[in-house]
């Protein structure tokens, strides 16, 4: 039956668990098929063009393991690579920037919304012309903010280098008035409540993985293609075994990591 | 002639480059080729399989470029895949370990030395088993410094952020009294200033590129393959021109990067 097949998703590496943490949430019944080309990240601060190749190959191994639906879990590869994706694969593919922005256009009240996110994300620009589509005159104040990655995969969640970086990415954000603050990078949720501290109340945080899931029970329901009942799985493939990998990766997922492979891709084979 | 040839230096980046400065300092007739890898960078947080992986392709293309002597200037790449490169290969191949381990054992004093560098450089062990086999009764302690990459690549090399991290990462070693400092990464040289402000005077700081350009300078001697005359060139190839890699590059290097050229290695091509 064409339900019980997987949902794929695949990241750059292993933050892109945090949308499955959301997604095993809200479609306890779904089998999850998960690739972090972990031999390759980080994908932030590389080129469109070299990310957009990356991206074909993560899709097409999902594809070549048969999953009913896709989802592009990391916020460079969704903003650089999406279009191209749905355009040339005929299965389901879901991004993480729509619903991000979907929801930051519904909790805006003063129109000025802040993005953050890796270099290269905030180059591609896909945040603030999504918004734009939804809110024709917001004012959209989108700043890279590359050490926010590094400091997560340091473990340093609650350490003054911490508080020092995001004041000084967040300030003019904050004098900007923003009233609505986009974690435009799967890293960022770890790191939400510090900054959801910094930026004071009545600064709403928008964490695009939770909106994902939702959009994908939408989507899943719409093609009937939602698992209703067994206990779901979650596999993960990775492209090469870091040695940390499985204390951050329990961090993002929010339950212990089992059932991780190592894999490698058509691409570097 | 043989000695027209060009030498090969590869690096997981463009911080390799800090070598080539030193490089076309005492050897100004050298043509030099570059490879970066700038596509699958970093080396430093993945594992030693992947990296041994890389090295040999990297190694490879070098190779099929006919140069007469390859210097391993990723620290990283040294620590895990010398020795067998060394193995495999015929042509001269020289690592940025053993030429830093010999100077810093020749300035410590108190046989107390402190190594510094990626989580995999440090895992590895190579800088610790040369610097034992020089001074067997040497007391080494050495400190994985992942954030001093990222931030080196986002430009704060005189930033409050920077001597919050130095100090995290350095007041241990401090405090054990080491003497001598073995910078072991290709990006540390840039805070090699801010680093030496904070350990103070009598800690002498170690930074591996000069002493590797000297080993190579004699090593050609020996071999017969220096070029003693005509203006040497470098030219650059990286596996993928990421948007900041020009600023960067030429502050790595000392001179403005030209001739940098995008290339395709033959694992992922």
């Amino acid at each position: 039956m064409k339900e019980n097949k997987p949902i794929g998703v695949f990241d750059s590496g292993i933050g892109g668990l945090t949308v499955v943490k959301e997604l095993r949430r809200i479609l306890k019944n779904e089998n999850i098929l998960y690739l972090g080309d972990t031999a390759r990240l980080p994908y932030g601060t590389k080129s469109e063009k070299v990310i957009m190749r990356y991206a074909m190959e993560d899709t097409e191994f999902l594809l070549s393991r048969d999953v009913k639906l896709i989802i592009v879990a990391c916020h460079t590869a969704s903003s650089v690579a999406l279009p191209k994706l749905q355009e040339i694969f005929q299965v389901p593919i879901v991004g993480v920037v729509r619903p991000g922005a979907k929801t930051a256009a519904k909790l805006t009240k003063n129109k000025k919304i802040g993005v953050i996110g890796t270099p290269l994300t905030i180059k591609a620009g896909a945040y603030e012309r999504e918004l734009k589509r939804l809110i024709p005159d917001a004012e959209i104040i989108a700043k890279p903010t590359p050490m926010f990655v590094p400091i997560v995969e340091e473990g340093w969640i609650d350490h003054p280098v911490t508080d020092m970086v995001i004041s000084e990415y967040l300030t003019p954000l904050k004098e900007e008035g923003i009233d609505t603050l986009l974690l435009g990078c799967t890293h960022y949720p770890l790191l939400e409540e510090k900054i959801g501290n910094f930026m004071g109340k009545g600064i709403s945080l928008v964490n695009p993985s939770f909106e994902t899931a939702l959009e994908v029970k939408n989507l899943l329901e719409r093609l009937n293609l939602r698992r209703k009942e067994g206990e779901g799985s979650i596999k993960i493939y990775l492209t090469d075994l870091s040695p940390n990998f499985s204390t951050i990766g329990s961090a993002f997922l929010g339950e212990p990591l089992n059932n991780v492979m190592k894999t490698t891709l058509r691409g570097w084979e």
